[in-house]
């Protein structure tokens, strides 16, 4: 699916449009360089979440770089690449320690429970899925802070070399960690995860996790593993899951999903039956649905108040396209 | 690209037939069950080669369990899963010293220079390269090794806790790797490459790193990075090797490649013009071939002797497809 039809989808953090310039993520003096151009701007990470500036609709991503400096002390600058006008953006990761959970507040962006930067009431903390269901920001900002948070999740989990178990530091303007003990250098994880739209004639599969919200259904997926093709994957999953044996598995788009390091493989396939067999480990409950009833799940209005994924997430690109066929 | 048109390509590591039983992993009791049952087999990797049975053309990668134990110190045991027939498969981990390289050794699976285990003649290593091209074995069970080496690349690595610096066990029947002292699970890790056929017309884009064989052009390839769908992917790496925009990515099939631990994601793509800006520093060349020069090096009479990638790599599927249309 391209660029022009994934936008339409209304799907989160498809649409980086920064040019990554992985040419110049060797060179310190080119990137301090750009660290110093007027138009330079950094999305702020703590603990997984945005740092934004002001508030409700008028919030904004992007800090100037002094100011992105002063909200707290940086663990790291990661330099994201040149927007299509030329400028430079980056990604700081702030320690732990410059937010706090406080109970008491809440806005637009935030739950009751959230975190703060003390003494700071022009800042406001979000993590990316609210972003993304809010529609904060343009697509190509969503896709940066999505882009950020991903990274900066890897260095915030991999301080240390697994091959060795010294402490290692970032390189290459955050997207490398090297081991000075072994020297080994270790690249950002990226997870591919199968996710997939199970048809068979006039209705598909769809499942619930117990941890899901009341009356929500979603497509099945799972964890690509070692050894296997995108179709296995899908495959094993649907067996796995619901017991259905499938064939014909066809790509259809895929989806960064920064939870941390994901990248969502989103695919249809036809089932060889509709007898299932649910594997309540995994899932709370799994049926097939008319497109019809489909539908009415993606209007909003189905009868029993049964939902499925919002535009955010490639699960609704699937059941759109699927019952739009 | 469904199971049966895989195998027609003669793409290595596509075709497992193993019902992975992820489900008994944590159901120790069982795992030890299958283990001594009398079909039970093991697939044995040392220092990332596959240790086998006999030589040549009847050289066999499945042992007797006891056999497998009696090689050399087993450092893990992996179940891979049950055959169609309802068979236990195993991955045993030797240590590195139960083999030793020698200068000497030579037949048809080794190099001049080969891993051998001391007072074993009937044994012999070899890489899972070598084994793909020269079909050494049905690919299930190609499939089956390659599993069973990216896994256990994946453990040899990653021995300690990449979160706090501690040394980290396996567990889940070896699909898991924990940490006693901060008490992370860490999943084995999977690299997603972008692999794409760029043409324009009748034309399409095919390069050389300096270290491929004289002569040699395949498809351009690299890392998808965190923050990028497939497509993006796919645009930013031709972009930044040969300087080429792109547009209207097509995804054909995907390839584990255990080298140690990526999945080939191979996708079609349409240049935008044919104005080439070479990444020295990636690209030793890289040029627009005719189809019917592709045609040539597939069949292995190009006039200059130039020549593509052979059955085992997606790279040959992405030409092969390409030039058939």
């Amino acid at each position: 699916m391209e660029n022009a039809a994934l936008d339409a989808t209304g799907m989160a953090y498809v649409s980086g449009d920064c040019d990554r310039r992985s040419d110049m993520r060797e060179d310190a003096p080119a990137i301090a360089a750009l660290r110093g151009a007027p138009d330079a701007r950094a999305v702020v990470i703590a603990r997984d979440q945005a740092v934004l500036r002001g508030e409700g609709e008028s919030a904004a991503a992007l800090h100037g770089i002094d100011q992105a400096a002063a909200i707290g002390a940086v663990r790291l600058e990661a330099f994201l690449g040149l927007t299509p006008a030329g400028a430079p953006r980056f990604a700081f990761w702030l320690d732990d320690g410059a937010v706090e959970m406080r109970e008491d507040a809440s806005d637009g962006f935030l739950d009751r429970r959230a975190l703060v930067v003390p003494g700071r009431t022009d800042l406001r903390l979000a993590d990316l899925r609210s972003l993304a269901m809010k529609g904060a920001f343009d697509p190509p900002t969503l896709s940066m802070i999505a882009t950020a948070k991903a990274l900066i999740s890897w260095h915030a989990t991999h301080g240390f070399c697994a091959k060795c178990g010294a402490k290692s530091h970032a390189a290459a303007a955050g997207w490398r960690r090297e081991c000075a003990a072994c020297q080994t250098q270790h690249f950002p994880r990226t997870d591919p995860v199968v996710i997939m739209l199970v048809s068979d004639g006039d209705h598909c599969l769809l499942g619930r996790q117990a941890r899901f919200p009341k009356g929500f259904y979603s497509a099945l997926a799972g964890f690509l593993e070692p050894g296997e093709t995108i179709e296995a994957a899908v495959k094993r999953e649907v067996l796995e899951e619901a017991g259905v044996l499938c064939r014909d598995v066809r790509y259809l788009a895929s989806q960064p999903w920064p939870f941390p390091a994901s990248l969502m493989i989103g695919c249809f396939a036809s089932a060889s039956d509709r007898a299932l067999t649910i594997d309540h480990k995994e899932l709370e409950d799994a049926r097939w649905f008319s497109r019809a009833e489909v539908r009415q799940m993606l209007a909003g209005d189905h009868p029993d108040g049964l939902a499925s994924p919002g535009k955010m997430a490639i699960a609704r690109t699937l059941l759109q396209t699927w019952s739009d066929a």
